[in-house]
């Protein structure tokens, strides 16, 4: 599968294998696997253990629902979304009861954010996280309360035919993936120097 | 072991085992493996792929380049650092090549640095993330170019005897693991509102 992580040393299959598809199969999530992905977030680390994180869901067995979730993502991601079986928007408490900034709540959104990604990998489902959400639109549809802040959505499915989608997305469902070289993010010592043990990119 | 997650639906071991300790043995982290956890941070998602995270990593082969490190985190995080095989700095790239900000770039680090953390799992190692950073003097110690900042540091290697640890930490590493149940964070259709597919906690 093209779409497998190249890497310079081996990673777990359930981190090389994942990616951000488009092109979903109609078929529903089971609850006991969407209640599993959300319980991978639950433990997710944060900092004090804050706990920072929501998480909105809508499923296309309650169509209200769903079209509500549907409404707060951007134009670009309306597109492809409508058939996903699974939306969620994920909401960070970015103040504490003090009100206080809790300024690690949208980075520990991401640790949860993450976790749910691989429990659902672990199941053959695929995530595609999207930071084209109508922000304002969603905090005032769903009455996010002050101190909240609605960041991302996430698809959750099972990846589909790739030639269901229109011609430019199915380009890029099918590109390969990109990364930046190790090199060019991992240093020691001291700014943009490489450590003594990283191989170099083949 | 008392320290697997409880869920009301299964989640992977990967997920379900993995915590943050503070008592690690001394055995170093091969290069490979720290190799592998750079590379599961690599090949998370970002924003529009801007793979806006840099991890600065030291390890105790390096005892310079460790203590730099070391000097970075606060006082309550060094008493149980000194001894850890590896440490790293996160540093989020918040603005883009144009000046823009990056508003997602902080989650985006946090999705890489629960790759890491996974990946980490995967090859029996720990992973303790860290909010307690001095986070301007890391900046300035490390040279950190405007548009990026320290956002958090974390101790990797193998699990240690709670025993080495001073009497209040070990009472930590010993206690339970706890976090808020699923109806206090996952909703659907509106704020707070329960989704009918969520079990009640046992």
């Amino acid at each position: 599968m093209h779409k497998v992580a190249r890497t310079v040393a081996p990673i777990h299959r359930l981190l090389a294998e994942r990616w951000s598809p488009r092109a979903f199969r109609p078929d529903p999530v089971a609850p006991e696997a969407l209640v599993g992905l959300l319980e991978a977030a639950r433990w997710a680390p944060s900092a004090g253990n804050m706990q920072p994180w929501y998480f909105i869901v809508a499923t296309q067995e309650q169509p209200e629902e769903f079209e509500k979730l549907l409404s707060c993502l951007v134009e670009g991601n309306r597109r492809w979304c409508g058939t996903v079986p699974v939306l969620m928007l994920t909401v960070a408490r970015v103040q504490d009861t003090g009100g206080d900034e809790n300024r690690w709540a949208t980075h520990d959104v991401g640790l949860a954010a993450m976790s749910l990604t691989i429990q659902a990998a672990s199941l053959g489902l695929y995530c595609h996280q999207m930071a084209g959400v109508r922000r304002q639109h969603a905090a005032q549809l769903y009455q996010v309360p002050a101190g909240h802040e609605v960041w991302t959505a996430i698809a959750v499915g099972y990846r589909g035919d790739p030639e269901s989608l229109p011609d430019d997305l199915m380009e890029r469902e099918l590109a390969p993936r990109t990364r930046k070289p190790l090199d060019s993010f991992v240093f020691s010592g001291s700014w943009g120097e490489t450590p003594a043990w990283l191989p170099e990119a083949p």
